[in-house]
């Protein structure tokens, strides 16, 4: 009885509440009310889901959801909406809920059958590629990609590829940057190449990148490697592992890019730590799902490990603060 | 760059964890593993993975984010998971976390297309009716059932009708506990009835009890509601509105069972407060929930303000803790 009696503001009713209102931050994103919200500080609610030919009620439900979080205020008379306190780190953070929920949601729904031991549970592993580019996308641009650009401004580049290149954003950014250099986006999934393809087209680069569609795990030497002398691989290196594997692939890229000198090699990496209440974001989540999925994250001790028998060496290691415990590690051919 | 800085233990971090934690509530009931640690306060975490043939790295990963949200504690030497500070009230509220996230975590996914305006969206709306019976059916035990079972005890009835019965327990209590009395069971969910049918087999009440298929706001006369004395209907009476449509189900009633003299109607009511801190579990979803689906939630006084014109009078009105928001009517029929 004791039990019912503390249930006010208890820990279950913030579990809850929590979890709905980190669902309302990426549909609030992904109906624009969070960008509305960020360039006009406030918002008419009916005036916007009519322009947005959004339904009024789930419009006001997200609000509410939102507004619990303290992330936006509306009006007593109901009629406005105006950012709140929490409104600017979710606003720079929201990327890592469209990954976690939009993203793995229906992998962390199904985790119960998920994690059955045999195969058949392994089978029902969803999660949506799209939502998770662009989540990823949204934490990169604001976060790692500064990293990475003065990193490449020290770096000599003709022909730069992106292992890994999503919807191709970095990789043309790169190719912008440096007047005359060529581009090669590769990436797995057909959806981000199409993407990528757009954005190329977008970017006027149609006669200076190439894409193609493949493993880079398993890449082949083609005609489009040859003059490749940069590499960036962003937030996929956990996927090389284990260590064997890993070898294989990164000595592999010596063969594969016959004139590859550096790869910026950008990835999380385990925590090692206990999840206690100061936990950033995203640590707790990129480990639980990579550990439904069965992919291991290497730790920093062993990505630092395996560099030296990889064929390559570790030149310098540049942090990143968000996502946390992310290094770019600046690898060079060993000679 | 103040956001960085602050992003410590901050807004989006416990939002983000606390979503995986409570996903991480979901998968551990699911599989076993909350049931286990109630019995017996700990379990050897991969003793526990294999007599359950379950994955370990995902069960250690379901342990974390736990101990995140400090429902367990994990040893040193990673070898047992033991209970912490928040289990108890975790696990009494696991259903509330089972109706949100297994049973609707698919719909909240999809939030951003389910509200777009038009009738796609709408047609996006998917719900795990399963889980949300398990879910409801796990917090109405403990907390719903105490209350209705005080107040059957105080009616007479040879024939009790269950509308929307789901899983067939709350009915088959009910028959149970009048010697020589008979039940119908009505939902409109085939995988329920199934599931009724089996639950009554169980208990030995297969030439007692009578299952039909059929929705509950659009019933018919049949000849096993012929002696239908008194009826129970929880958790749906929302389904009935808007106002015109609730008042024709509600008379309408009097004339499909023709014996009925009394409803026992227990609803959570549209709560009519801002979503403080203090807001209790439950609330901010329910309505989050069905305002996606578009289906109206009455307040209070929208519920005591249909009974005077519905063809019943409301004889006393009965709390109920959890969920909160929540009332039992006891419906007489009008003279």
């Amino acid at each position: 009885m004791t039990i019912v009696a503390r249930l006010g503001a208890d820990p279950p009713a913030r579990l809850f509440n929590s979890a709905l209102a980190a669902y309302a931050v990426v549909t609030a994103w992904e109906v624009g009310l969070l960008d509305e919200l960020r360039a006009a500080g406030r918002l008419d609610i009916a005036r916007f889901a009519r322009e947005h030919d959004l339904h009024e009620p789930s419009v006001r439900a997200v609000l509410s959801a939102l507004e619990w979080a303290e992330v936006v205020r509306v009006s007593d008379d109901a009629h406005e909406a105006r950012t709140a306190d929490a409104f600017p780190e979710i606003y720079a953070t929201k990327g890592f809920f469209g990954w976690l929920l939009g993203g793995c949601g229906e992998l962390l729904r199904t985790g119960g059958v998920v994690a059955q031991g045999g195969s058949w549970g392994r089978g029902l592993i969803r999660r949506d590629a799209g939502r998770i580019g662009t989540g990823t996308a949204d934490f990169g641009r604001q976060f790692i990609d500064p990293v990475l650009d003065r990193m490449l401004e020290g770096i000599d580049y003709t022909c730069i590829a992106d292992l890994g290149c999503g919807n191709g954003d970095r990789l043309v950014r790169a190719v912008l940057a440096r007047p005359g250099s060529r581009g090669v986006g590769i990436d797995i999934a057909p959806d981000a190449i199409e993407l990528a393809r757009k954005r190329v087209a977008e970017a006027g680069l149609l006669d200076r990148v190439v894409l193609v569609e493949a493993d880079v795990c398993r890449l082949e030497p083609r005609p489009e490697f040859a003059d490749v002398d940069v590499a960036t691989c962003f937030l996929m290196g956990h996927d090389f592992w284990p260590r064997e594997n890993c070898l294989a692939v990164l000595d592999g890229f010596r063969a594969v890019f016959p004139r590859l000198g550096g790869i910026a090699l950008g990835d999380t990496y385990r925590s090692e730590r206990s999840p206690g209440a100061d936990l950033p974001i995203l640590t707790l989540g990129f480990e639980y799902v990579h550990a439904l999925m069965d992919k291991y994250v290497p730790t920093l001790g062993e990505w630092r490990d395996v560099f030296p028998d990889s064929g390559w060496r570790c030149q310098a290691e540049h942090d990143v603060t968000l996502p946390p415990n992310t290094k770019i590690f600046h690898l060079v051919r060993a000679s």
